[in-house]
């Protein structure tokens, strides 16, 4: 079956893309350059990509820094540092962009129709003090509707499903299934920063250096600090 | 109250501006380059926001021809012409592009909530033999969900609400909207095709010339054939 992987290089849509692969799907992949802060996660999703031996794998090009409203797509917003997991679960992150789910998926749903996909995996994920609103599983149900009802595929009783088999998985459990599927985790890049070794220091790097610790595995990315 | 109106500079999108400006809104417009057809459309969308005094123009730019799938964003699938309204009403057309609204509403949302909106405006019909999968009542229902659902400002009770005042009108009722409105039609653009003149035998120059025969009105628009 053909499907559509959501693949941005991180941890979580690379284990994504290999479960898809293990599911026996013809898998196309679609990363986005939006104008981030760095390259270095898109890099790593297009070796990702053709590592697994994706069909196809579309870049989309679009620049989200025209209103910014991130940390991410806004450098006059800094980037959070040393939070205790305590902090980071309270609300949700300076590192949320508006809408970057829903447009992501848009384009995922558009890429599918075209090519008669039957399905987009996601690899959201509502745990972990994810605060984002569009990770979590009544977001991805209404995207789903939207996938039904918007589309020529979805009319004719022929939906695109919405797959999103890590929403409520713990970080370290992912890291278990992606150590199950092989996924080459040291191609992968979770640093919201860019530089050329990770920093040890954002919500992200923190939060899946905790999970590695946690498990008592090693984490074969470079890290600039491991606090 | 800020509001985002989706403008293509299309007879519909361009009566939602004005309605939004008579409504009282402060008018932020957004258009969308994907490599259609033609760029008509976009510079007559970008004459009517400074027209209507919108406060920012935002234009985002990127390919759906990357996948295609449509007859306007892929040059190998003819534009249909010379239809009778009742072939038009029969099904999808193939100037459907897959999920394009739901991409265009999602950039909207992006905006909308980098800027702190409250409302997002969109001209989509469903009357008038648009076969549109994405212009019908229950999809709109259902992007009201992802934004109530996919934002930090859905999340905090604040949701952007979705604003589609030409839903329910036919063809001829937007016009009469439109000329009420003071909508300066010689400055629309609703032609599939990109020639210097409107063709006059698309589904879309059709469709408008027909409702204004209805009416017993001229539309200033200059037409290269009037079946």
């Amino acid at each position: 079956m053909k499907a559509v992987i959501l693949l941005s290089g991180g941890l979580d849509s690379s284990t994504v893309l290999y479960q898809a692969n293990a599911e026996g799907c013809e898998c196309y992949a679609i990363s986005f350059d939006y104008q981030q802060r760095h390259q270095k996660e898109l890099n790593c999703a297009l070796m990702l990509g053709k590592l697994a031996g994706v069909v196809q794998h579309q870049v989309v090009n679009f620049d989200l820094r025209q209103w910014g409203g991130s940390a991410l797509t806004d450098d006059q917003i800094d980037l959070p540092q040393e939070r205790s997991l305590d902090e980071m679960a309270d609300n949700i992150p300076v590192t949320y962009v508006p809408a970057r789910n829903t447009i992501f998926l848009s384009f995922a749903l558009g890429y599918a129709e075209a090519i008669a996909a039957e399905r987009v995996y996601i690899g959201v994920n509502a745990l972990d003090y994810s605060g984002y609103p569009d990770c979590r599983p009544d977001y991805i149900e209404a995207m789903q509707e939207v996938f039904r009802l918007g589309t020529k595929q979805g009319r004719e009783g022929q939906s695109i499903e919405i797959v999103a088999p890590l929403i409520n998985l713990k970080k370290t459990e992912i890291i278990q299934l992606g150590n199950q599927l092989g996924v080459p985790w040291h191609l992968t890049w979770s640093c919201y920063a860019g530089d050329d070794m990770a920093c040890g220091v954002c919500d992200s790097c923190q939060l899946r250096l905790a999970a590695f610790a946690e498990l008592g595995l090693k984490d074969p990315v470079a890290y600039a600090e491991v606090g």
